[in-house]
């Protein structure tokens, strides 16, 4: 295993630590609760928004905490759920009286100990907690660790856009409805050029020949939907697009937000070749691309690879998708 | 070769189609030439900004093309220096009347052709042409492709700050003393934990053992100062910032600059926990952090490894730092 690490029981609190270094005129990390925080306390009659889950996906999440994103994020160890504790501790820092929204990916144990933490929330502090589970990823119906498909990178696209709708002052319903929305209207696809190393693990999570790729692989290394043998880019990006244009129509006037999300260890040259792929795909088959993203947000460590997430717009997303943000990960009008 | 392209001749040309199609709104990729543009002419008396250099380094440089950055960034193929042609034509194009600044990387093809073009662009259409050339790598004094140190990290920086002072009217002559002062003023080292692999070659560049990594490797996989066994990240950090301290005092009361950089295939986590520890390293030695970046921002393909770059501020630095950006690679303030 060959990374740039001390203790692998370490990695998740250095990092953090990390970030609280690099970033502290714009967060704040408890790091006793592995909670990564705005630095200014939530504004009173502000939704707040957390989310979180294991750690090894960054800057998804707490690099996308700050102005127009996240209100806090809860860092798990690598690819493992953080506890109902953490959750809970930051869904009481959180609560400026308009309640708190949950944003969790639908892998067993995030969804189970964000459920927890909200009823002890609510129990301890009267906090009024609504949740949306995000499960975008065709790839395959149920897998490793969940039941139902798995969340992935319409999660990134999730949280920029009700983070807006939560900056400008919607209610705690509308802020549900709105993520239940922009799930429903997600879908992505992922695959991988190589295996990613958990460092408690200190070995690849599996293996694949120097000839293979996976495609419909999962953010943990979960395996996808077929090993097939290395294509060209342009057939790679047919084969994560395809899936998700058959799963829903996103033809229409306002068109779609993509995201061409790198693994961790796929360099942006790549990525913007895919991109180039995957525009084409989209232009033939009637998508307009209104917004894109292109770069690493939701990785797998330091695996090889990359997935394509399409969200069907309509006008409010795209002014909320527009609005500014101040995040580690994502910036842009202040 | 495992990588999401197509023909590897292809790799430049269609990475550059995926900029063009991401960045309608920002960029204008000159495809022949193979130079991306800011999307809106050069505004009339601001001097040009340009750099270039081999493609593998992105977001460097087409991705720093932008509103307080560069104006124009001429894509090689990759680790190949771009022909004075595609310079010519950059230049022309970005001259608004106050001169045009050429930021080169001391890299033997890049400067003799960087200068070609400037004596060509002098001689056919009268532009006044400044050069700055960047040698900030303490690692090794010449290099496999270069003469003197070789041009890394503090090219990212020079670049924002400079654009800054171009884009608030300060003439070709200001804008030149200022890189100077810049590059006088950065100093970088880097590391590899893995090579990378250059699509027309098909395999590494050079061979690393599991156990091994290579302190002050070059950009370009280019041998560094020594081979030594794979340790921890605290020592790796040391490895790295001792060389770049005993070069230059940082010490002083504006601080520094600091950039933690990814070569490409090294993920945010880990980059974040190696910011821990060159921020510890950097206060004990009583420098003071003013600004920092982490990120991938001058890479080597898929390469596995950082850089670190340091530089010494004062207030002009800093406010020029601070001043707005907007680039693929870097935003901030608009």
């Amino acid at each position: 295993m060959k990374k740039l690490i001390n203790d692998p029981a370490d990695v998740v609190i250095e990092a953090l630590r990390g970030m609280a270094a690099a970033h502290p005129d714009r967060l704040r990390v408890d790091l006793e609760n592995k909670v990564v925080y705005r630095k200014d306390p939530i504004r009173s009659g502000k939704v707040g928004l957390i989310s979180g889950g294991g750690s090894g996906h960054e800057p998804m999440h707490g690099g996308l905490v700050g102005l127009g994103m996240l209100d806090a994020a809860c860092a798990g160890e690598v690819f493992t759920s953080p506890v109902p504790d953490q959750m809970m501790a930051a869904t009481k820092e959180v609560d400026g009286g308009a309640g708190v929204l949950h944003i969790v990916k639908n892998y067993t144990g995030d969804v189970m100990n964000f459920e927890m933490a909200a009823e002890l929330a609510a129990a301890e502090a009267g906090t009024e907690v609504q949740s949306v589970v995000v499960d975008d990823d065709v790839a395959v119906q149920d897998s490793l660790y969940t039941a139902g498909r798995r969340g992935v990178g319409t999660t990134v696209l999730l949280e920029k856009i009700v983070g807006a709708a939560a900056e400008e002052g919607r209610s705690l319903a509308d802020c549900a409805a709105l993520a239940t929305k922009v799930n429903g209207n997600g879908r992505s696809m992922g695959m991988a050029l190589t295996s990613c190393t958990v460092p408690a693990a200190g070995k690849p999570t599996f293996e694949l020949a120097e000839d293979e790729i996976e495609v419909g692989i999962g953010i943990h290394g979960e395996p996808g939907r077929k090993r097939v043998p290395l294509a060209p880019a342009r057939e790679v990006a047919a084969m994560l697009v395809e899936p998700v244009l058959a799963d829903l129509d996103f033809t229409g006037d306002s068109g779609a937000i993509v995201m061409m999300n790198g693994m961790g260890g796929t360099p942006l040259i790549e990525l913007y070749l895919m991109y180039h792929e995957v525009a084409q795909i989209l232009e033939k088959s009637g998508v307009t691309i209104a917004r894109c993203l292109v770069g690493n947000y939701i990785t797998s460590l330091e695996m090889a690879g990359c997935s394509v997430t399409v969200l069907k717009a309509d006008d409010d997303l795209v002014g909320l998708w527009d609005a500014p943000v101040n995040t580690p990960g994502l910036r842009w009008g202040v």
